[in-house]
């Protein structure tokens, strides 16, 4: 409605048209546009209601005298391009105006928001950041503020050749990583590097919408595995694999979200197999593996013999801060090399600025003492709110229990949908993101919660409101289900 | 040559060709790899010469005994994965071996490298820079290690607000402006918003090697109009923009790469009426339009009434650091909403540390002092770099004199070939960039300098160094002209 409405006004600035100019019948346009009738009847409509149009029964629908004043001439934003003609090629996602709208109140005041899938900002070791920071600019100076080479910074190499071995069970050679600007730059350099328009990629059910969108982008089809407790289901995997000859797999085996479930050990096992056996790409997202709250996950698959195909996907972005846009990919040379060409194309190369403080940072020994500690506090955090889910919760509501990680998926009952109660949380004071940000088919009834953003008191308070939201939907009896596709959404 | 080779000595190692096995025909694998004959024999014989390979007149080419022990089964570099196979979509430019490795010897200890087209680090601000950096992050702390909005740092983004318009006279409204990872991140998603495979982009000839090898890369047609020393021939560009009709016109109106030409001030006029006679939008690159030597050369095209098409680029990669990878898009705002929404997918946002760095920086004048200092220190230098070929070059050979920038194009006379003159200027001790790269036809004869990493007092060294390199191609005589196309090198 609004791009109708759009094109008219601006017809009406250019002179396009004019002052008693019929315009095309609701039907026509909207064939012609590929559009529903309605929505062209809602566009004359509204601009009936704004005084520009005017609609004679059995005449047409006209342009009105007082158009020009409520539409003056003046330079119109964009003037005379029609930018819409212009764009092009490659297809970001559209945007979802209505549930943008009540996650971008996320900050107001008194709502507990458990949207925003980052770390906590009170928990990040700024100080001695500070220092690493200041301390490397200090001593090495100009070569930090020129380009750096385009697989990255070498002391950060090391340091992130070293962290993989050690922390991780990941041993990869020196070309064998590349820095990149922050996991979502290294998934789109993957999608680049690997996808045409029309390829299928397999994903998990759920799975991120920040990847989601980006396959979408590169005009991918998705096919989907269903996740449980256990992981993504393997056994089902193979059957999709062989049917669907997907270019690529993406998989969060630790903490994946917005499930937070685990892969296990055997299964992880048959991803690496599957990989190898069908020779598929796997995009293994180890975006939080470090977050755990008692014992260390199983290893990456990347660390499983035989990973040949799995492009590991590391970042700081959880654990330490999001801020810095880094991250690091490790895969086989002939993958890296790839991958580095694009990224020359893309944006040259990364701040050797801020991966040398990084890596300073974490040869002082307080990158790992602050995991100790943020898995202390999100442990303690991830309890209270699983214990009050348990306690508020109304029966027939199931939620995920995750040993690591953020993020918590909630599953209301058959016909409820998470996105229209968004209006019904806005109210109570609690948010949260609507479960068909993860879903290629039909997620409504789900929704994701996210403690990274939530103070550890205002946990309890929170679950308490979302069981009254929850109750809100309850009493009004199932909905019909919804499918939804496209959504463009915060992705974080 | 080597790519039919490695496939070669994968299918031994991996067990699909055997001692006894014959291989193709050279002449039928030619055709179909769709290479010249002399390829494919070219790796038969460096086979045969390392043992793996024996030819046998009149029955062919065949896997010797000792292949398996010399190609021995162990797993390969990348495994069993057919990478090659795997890759698709986006085709960054090919490498170009010998160049490349020639231009990656600019460090050696004796050579006067004229290559890399940057400042100068001794001329970095450096301690200034790391006081304001160390500053935001002792009074904002958490922030600015958490995610930015897409469109940049508020406080970064009103900073470049009143630089454009008070030291650039581009006057834009808050939704115009969109931060970037550099240049190059500002074209690429240019590039992603507005190509499509096929499309035609007009540029300069020479332009940005950068700059033509990622249209290349989104598979876009290049054509060319010429630069003189008044900038790009927009007489010429009429006649070419209505018979081809562009998607996207690419030029860099002040100091020109590699020519340093300054586009006047009637032309800039002329640019900005065809762009709004034609509806072609125009990427300004206005990468150093700061650094010019006396007088401010004319404002961008951006400034100029009717300037709606233009999509300006700037960066303090020229005047100041090129390593923060921080640009800016000033464009109107449909442009900028949807290079918006591909940077969400790209790689969500910048580090706003280092934005916030830069405009506290700038907010404390260090800018526009360091700006002063090196407009006179870069003055100085060219002029010692052409004071230096007006004495010592041979007759016949031309070159550009910038009043701004860091670059000169010199031009040998009809039939040299710089890129191959590159190994008598190693053995001389000098190098600098062949013309091939900035040219769509043909520019062997061409070659650029550029000042910016060549200490003051070693420009005059270089410059005679560089007459003698030219001496010894003059001595040699013409060669036949060649055309090249797709180079990859290092672009800056």
């Amino acid at each position: 409605v609004e791009q109708i409405k759009d094109e008219i006004e601006r017809r009406v600035r250019s002179g396009l048209l004019r002052a008693g100019d019929r315009l095309p019948p609701a039907r026509g346009l909207a064939t012609e546009l590929g559009v529903h009738r309605g929505t062209v009847a809602a566009a004359y409509s509204e601009l009936a209601g704004e005084g520009v149009l005017a609609s004679h029964v059995g005449r047409g629908t006209f342009v009105t005298e007082e158009a020009a004043q409520i539409l003056p001439a003046a330079a119109p934003e964009g003037g005379a391009f029609r930018w819409r003609d212009h764009f092009g090629g490659f297809e970001p996602p559209a945007q979802r105006s209505e549930i943008e709208a009540a996650l971008a109140r996320d900050r107001d005041p008194g709502i507990i928001s458990f949207v925003r899938n980052i770390p906590d900002e009170a928990l990040f070791p700024t100080e001695a950041f500070r220092k690493s920071l200041n301390d490397v600019l200090r001593e090495q100076g100009g070569p930090l503020l020129s380009y750096a080479a385009p697989e990255g910074h070498d002391v950060f190499l090391t340091f992130v050749r070293e962290y993989l071995a050690q922390e991780r069970g990941v041993t990869m050679g020196e070309d064998q990583l590349l820095i990149v600007n922050g996991s979502q730059q290294a998934m789109d350099l993957i999608a680049r590097s690997f996808l045409r328009p029309g390829d299928t990629v397999l994903v998990e059910q759920p799975s991120y919408s920040g990847a989601l969108d980006l396959f979408r982008a590169h005009g991918a089809r998705l096919v989907t595995v269903p996740v449980d407790a256990g992981g993504v289901r393997v056994d089902e995997m193979e059957s999709v694999l062989a049917r669907e000859r997907p270019k690529l797999l993406y998989v969060m085996p630790t903490f994946q979200n917005p499930t937070g479930s685990c892969l296990d050990p055997e299964r992880r096992h048959e991803v690496v197999r599957l990989s190898a056996r069908y020779e598929i790409p796997v995009i293994e997202d180890d975006f939080d593996g470090e977050l755990y709250f008692d014992e260390a996950p199983p290893p990456p698959l990347k660390s499983i013999p035989g990973s040949e195909g799995v492009i590991y996907i590391g970042t700081p972005s959880k654990m330490l801060f999001p801020g810095l846009r880094v991250g690091w990919i490790a895969a086989e040379a002939p993958v890296v090399r790839r991958l580095s060409r694009v990224r020359r194309i893309a944006d040259l190369s990364g701040s050797p600025l801020l991966q040398a403080g990084l890596a300073r940072f974490a040869g002082t020994g307080a990158l790992l003492r602050h995991m100790k500690r943020v898995r202390k506090a999100y442990g303690e955090r991830m309890q209270r709110l699983l214990d009050g889910l348990s306690r508020d919760m109304p029966p027939g509501v199931t939620w995920t229990s995750p040993r690591g990680g953020l993020s918590v998926l909630v599953s209301l009952p058959e016909g409820q949908d998470s996105g229209e109660l968004l209006r019904d949380g806005l109210e109570e004071g609690v948010l949260y993101t609507p479960g068909q940000m993860f879903y290629v088919n039909d997620g409504a009834r789900h929704l994701r919660l996210s403690i990274g953003n939530v103070p550890t008191e205002q946990v309890g308070e929170g679950a308490k409101r979302l069981a009254r939201v929850v109750r809100r939907g309850l009493g009004r009896g199932p909905r019909r289900n919804r499918t939804r596709n496209g959504l463009s959404l915060p992705t974080v």
